[in-house]
This record gives C-alpha cells, sequence and structure tokens, in this order.
C-alpha cells in the first residue's frame, strides 16, 4: 500500500448523516448525542476472510455491502433502526488501493439505504483480511424485540425462505420487517447460524421448546439439511401469540418442554448449526 | 478448542455493571437506555498478533489488559467515562481455554477499575489472534474534549514521560486526567502513533503550527528518538492557555504557521511516527 493510514482515512470520504452524530471519523472518538426517548442498541461482527468468505470468490463490493448488512441483520432483530457504524479492517499485501475503494464503495452503498453513517473504525494491516463491524441502532424505550420473550402457546415465524446463504452475495437486512413486529412479537432474533441452533438458543433463553410441525419455506435449490442447518441466512425468527397479525411464514409452536428443545416432525432436532469451535 | 462458541461465551461470566445497560451479552444486541445530560463517545482499535504484539511476550492476562486499556486510552483523550465495551476476538488454534481464561481475567480486571462493562461481542476463528474492542463512553453534553481546536498561543502539554512502549506492559489509561482537563484543554488526543505524527495530526486539525521548545519528559532508557517517533505510549497530549492550571509536562507552543507543520528546537519535525501502511 503506498498510501499512509490517514490518507486512505480520507478515500472514505462522506458518508450518510446521522441526527444524533456530532462527530464523525477524524478524532479519538466519534460524538453521538443521544435522545432521551430511545435505547441504543450495539452490535458487532466479524467478517474474515477463508472463515466467513473466500475473496476470489466475490468482488470488493460485494464483501463490502456484506461485512457491513450482517450486523445491520442485527439491530433488524431488536426491531431497530441504524444509526451509525465503525468499521476496523485489517488489510493484507493483496488489498490494494482500488479493492480498498470498492469495498468501501459497497458499504457504503447500503449503509446510504439504510441510513447508516460510517462515524469511524480503525486500520491495521494483517496475514489475511479482517473486518469488524460495529453498528449502533436506536428503537424507542423499552421496545426492543429481545430472544428471551418467547411464550409457551406462540406462533413461530420466520421472515423468508431459508437455506440459501450459498446463492446470496447480496444480503438484505430486514430491518422493514424488524421495526413491522414491534409491539406483536413476542420475541425476535436474526438467523445467523442456522435455523436449529438459532431456535434451540430463542427457546434455550426463553425457557421453553418448540415443535416445528408446518412446511419449513425454502429457497429454490436448498435442501432441507441446508434449511435447517446452514448459517448466513439473515432472516429473521420471531414468536407471536397465534391471533397476532404477522408478517412472514409459521414454521411451528412454543411448548412447554425442557429449554432449548425443538422437534421438527415429532423428531428431537439437534442444534447442529455453524458453531466457530466444533466443526 | 473442545468447548462450543455458547460455552465460551459463558465463561466470560459477569462483569461490572454499567448505569444504563439494561441488556448485556446474550442477545442479538446490547441495550443502553442513554440520559439527556449526556453525549456519548465510541472508538474500536485493533489488538492483532504480529502485528501489536508477538505472543510469545506477553502472558494471556497481560494481553487482554493491553487489549482493552488502548480503547480506554481514546475515551480518556475526550474527558470521558467508560460505560462498556463489546469485544471481538478471533481465536487461532493455539490459544486454548486457558489462554481464554486468563484474557478475560485481564481484560475484566482493567474493565473493573474503570467501571466498564464487557456488554458483548463476537468470537471467531483465525490463522493469527485478532482482538478488535469497542468501548462507549459518556461525557457531560458538549464537555468532550476534541483534537480540531487548538488555539494559538496555547501552551502544549503531554501527561507524562514518552517512549517507553517496550518497557511497559500494563498501559495506565489517563481516565483522572482527561476528566480533569474538562473546561481547562483547548484540545486533547491521545498518543498512540508516536509523539511526531499525532501533535501533527492535532495541529493540522486546528489548523495551527506548533513549536516545542521546551525539554521533553522521557523515561529513563529511552532515546529522543523513541520519545518523539514511538507509538503505543497512551499519555495525553493537550493545549490549554498559557494561565492555565493544568497537569503535566508543558513541551512547547501553538503558532500560527502552515497547518500540521511542527518544530523541534527550531528544526521541522517529520512525523515519522508509527504507520501500519508506511514502514
Amino acid at each position: 500500500m503506498v498510501l499512509s493510514e490517514d490518507a486512505l482515512i480520507a478515500r472514505i470520504g462522506a458518508t450518510a448523516r446521522a441526527r444524533g452524530l456530532v462527530k464523525g471519523i477524524g478524532d479519538d472518538c466519534a460524538i453521538y448525542r443521544p435522545r432521551t426517548s430511545e435505547d441504543l442498541l450495539f452490535t458487532t461482527d466479524f467478517f474474515i476472510e477463508d472463515v466467513h468468505f473466500r475473496r476470489r470468490e466475490h468482488d470488493a463490493a460485494s464483501l463490502g455491502r456484506w461485512a457491513l448488512a450482517r450486523s445491520l441483520s442485527d439491530i433488524a432483530a431488536m426491531g431497530g433502526t441504524p444509526r451509525f457504524c465503525l468499521v476496523s479492517l485489517a488489510l493484507p499485501a493483496w488489498a490494494d488501493e482500488k479493492w480498498f475503494a470498492g469495498f468501501y464503495r459497497g458499504l457504503k452503498k447500503v449503509a446510504a439505504e439504510t441510513g447508516t453513517a460510517v462515524a469511524g473504525g480503525d486500520l491495521s494491516h494483517a496475514g489475511k483480511l479482517v473486518c469488524d463491524v460495529m453498528v449502533c441502532g436506536s428503537v424507542a424505550k423499552g421496545n426492543a424485540l429481545r430472544r428471551d420473550c418467547a411464550k409457551v402457546g406462540d406462533a413461530i415465524y420466520v421472515s423468508g425462505p431459508l437455506g440459501g446463504w450459498r446463492n446470496r452475495q447480496e444480503i438484505v437486512p430486514r430491518l422493514d420487517i424488524g421495526r413491522k413486529l414491534i409491539g406483536k412479537a413476542t420475541a425476535c432474533m436474526d438467523i445467523s447460524d442456522g435455523l436449529s441452533l438459532d431456535l434451540h438458543r430463542m427457546t434455550k433463553a426463553s425457557g421453553t421448546g418448540a415443535v416445528l410441525d408446518r412446511g419449513l419455506p425454502v429457497l429454490e435449490g436448498a435442501t432441507l439439511d441446508q434449511a435447517l442447518h446452514d448459517g448466513e441466512d439473515y432472516e429473521l425468527l420471531y414468536t407471536a401469540p397465534p391471533r397476532v397479525r404477522v408478517p412472514g411464514h409459521r414454521i411451528g409452536t412454543i411448548v412447554k418442554d425442557r429449554p432449548g428443545r425443538v422437534t421438527f416432525m415429532g423428531l428431537p432436532l439437534k442444534p447442529l448449526g455453524y458453531d466457530h469451535f466444533r466443526r
């Protein structure tokens, strides 16, 4: 890389403006002035070469989009609206100025679509590309959707077809659906590690079990195994009392059972989704 | 690693409680309820094996302390009080459960000393250890110390002796000094990339020059070159009108000059501090 850190930071350029963002890129910290009416949501997600993606399979702009969309999906899962992000990026030797510009072009595009300001971050070098994106979102006070409040008798939904992570380079974070679920859903999370593991986590946190006794919406070409266990789906998984009208596909029911126990078509479903340390 | 992600997260255990933290580890996002009287500060810093540290030179607890202290130094530089952090950690094969426990023991110790809650983060694997720590701090509304407000005629100070990064494994973030500077200092930042580069950045952002015409406080055993250019000092660099009493060592004066130009003992001082892409 011929450019200095300061020059690279200057290349990132202007991004979406965020309400409340007093100071973005350029000081030791970004400064945000909150409103009394809001709770703030914070999430961070790694995006690492040869762990989350292979560089030869995706262009720089797709990777930039993906890196931010992953974190935006967590904001969607809480019913929030994204405000700003901090982007930490460690660049290997192969990532030249052109790649850097492309990555930020993709990232800033999804940032602009969702009203997310790029407020800062960190730059470093590394043997393989490492990106870590922190997003701050906001939600009306007390209204955040949590994963630990599913109730026995609730219907279980997913926001869209599953099993398609290999087919999709452009994740669309389900921010609109998340916001629509406020005041309706009892529990909500995003499916980032696969339905079987994430539903296990939701029911364990809620002290309930679950039965999946309806057809799963599955993307064309995906197998049942992929729909049940593959990560990187980024659809929302949520529960609501059966009489409450919510968008999405009903896939089952929350039941009284050992916390975290899920059955699919009458058989126990193991939480086989993606785990970084058990593979 | 024999443990699953969920089991590792459970091992992190309880941390300092933060005022306003409605939900910490365990959901898609942490939830923070801000006060109207505060501005919030956000910073994130990488800490990467063979870039920022070599694992054989430091035990796990020292590295955990160091990883969080780096980011706390940025909160100190704005005059803030830390509230919570998000810790992203990608573990290589050599980092076993014992190392993980030690790392979090060191990190949680400095967290407890400074009142910083560990509110979440991300876990992954990687070829080399990568840590990225985001800290949220707070400061009374409108009171954050910035780097771009130094004024011609201001005295320039550092909070302690420079040039010692190789001698110190235990950084003490200068949170107390930062808070004392509120209402007194005109500009402030931390010295993370070396005095010559960071003073260049401060004066460039402020549209001024600077002269260093007093002796520099230097750690025993450090050379002048190390005091001027070495990174990882984590002392504060700040300016104040000469009649305002502030703690620290006066090292020079802000002058009218080309923005970013610094002279030392009458000669131009090049910004040679640490840059990830120019070495």
